[in-house]
């Protein structure tokens, strides 16, 4: 944490917008460790993924939603919320991004779809230590109780350690009382991926349309994954990276498609 | 390349949308290479990253824009183009996914924001081989000579030994004439970031708005990044993953945060 004689300025942000519950249960619980700033989407912005807004301007409406804490609401999505919190309406730069706490899973390859990851990925690349919450609860009125308990733990070790340049976390909290989650196991994503199908109906005017549905399959046997650690009681930590970059396959694509003229 | 009498299934999209030169330069060059089926979105989708459509239904129609190729556009995401391609309106599963080509850059973390990328990721997480390729001119009148020569190399290079699972390619083509395009090298994202501002503006009802603006800095010195590849008149090819575990991060995340109760 930078030596400043103010308290850790925490940039609060999600994807479910200002009024889900998610957001309240992670402003309550992280309130003591610093001065909060809220930027929240003033909408659903589920599986917007790391869009930003490009083509249009966006709007920002100070809050009076989140008690004492400095809050806004946000036009554009999560990736934007971050960037317009940390670029213009904070009068420092954050210590720590928190996203969250999602109604839902954010595991495997979900992060790429994520609107809650994409903000804690954004923070990263911005600098700032990020941490991005999920629940495996989709209700409205999941109960945070026990999310709330790790958000806390896990807020106070990254405020003492800050991650690595590049690296913010994807927590994701089994839907389980308190005293029956075993631990929190730091885990890989698990290969798992969506089989598809488009829902096919027609509008009153007979014309076609379609709704993206599908089902999530988990083609990793592995234990040291984050489904693994779920199904298995426990929260699951993946430290996420925004590097691309195949390393492994730089040879081999060399070899394949480098030339020289 | 999968054993069948067909010609082998490429699914071409973009993020600039059905109209833009550049998705009509990629269909031409790759004409000779299979059968094509063209799903482009209806409108352009530039900083439109991983997101894909859940809380609206996507529409679907069948256009007559590219010649004898069969084409849809639709009203979604170039990801949601990539899975309504694959799971609905294809006979068969694609050989090959090709995005863009891109009118500007997609170089370093801006495969994140990149609409033409994450179609490529996305086919990659299908288990699809997938490349996304950008030329270096925003303009809507670019001149693709050049892309579509290494478009036709690459592609061929790609149908004859397909990439490894999980990898798709980042193709980034520097605005030079092909006489002085020195070749193409395999490179790594730079670690270039967005200084971001918000020009903030006023409407005529004097309420303030926001356009995201800003300037994109490298930060790397090396030799072996995109940006060096481009700046010194090379095509940049980097191998792209899909999976954002930090592996190197696992261990000191374990012993920072892994708790067993």
């Amino acid at each position: 944490m930078k030596s400043t004689q103010k308290k850790p300025l925490i940039l609060i942000t999600n994807d479910d917008g200002f009024t889900a519950k998610g957001i309240q249960s992670l402003v309550e619980a992280v309130a003591e460790f610093g001065e909060l700033m809220i930027v929240a989407p003033d909408s659903p912005q589920s599986g917007m993924g790391h869009a930003i807004t490009i083509n249009n301007p966006l709007r920002i409406q100070r809050i009076h939603y989140f008690g004492e804490h400095t809050a806004y609401n946000c036009s554009g999505t999560p990736v934007d919320c971050v960037k317009i919190g940390i670029y213009k309406l904070g009068d420092r730069k954050p210590d720590l991004i928190l996203s969250g706490i999602n109604h839902g899973s954010n595991v495997s390859t979900n992060v790429l779809y994520s609107g809650t990851m994409s903000a804690a990925i954004e923070g990263a690349l911005c600098g700032v230590p990020s941490i991005g919450f999920s629940l495996l609860d989709y209700s409205v009125e999941a109960d945070f109780t026990a999310a709330q308990h790790f958000v806390k733990e896990i807020v106070q070790k990254a405020i003492e350690q800050p991650m690595q340049e590049g690296i913010c976390l994807n927590v994701n909290i089994p839907k389980l009382p308190l005293s029956e989650i075993k631990g929190i196991k730091v885990s890989k994503q698990a290969r798992a991926f969506w089989d598809d199908t488009f829902d096919e109906r027609e509008d009153p005017l007979k014309k076609k349309y379609y709704w993206l549905a599908g089902e999530f399959h988990n083609y990793d046997k592995g234990t040291d994954t984050d489904m693994w650690a779920l199904e298995n009681g426990y929260v699951s930590i993946v430290p996420t990276r925004y590097d691309l970059t195949a390393y492994k396959a730089l040879e081999e694509t060399h070899n394949q498609f480098g030339v020289e003229f």
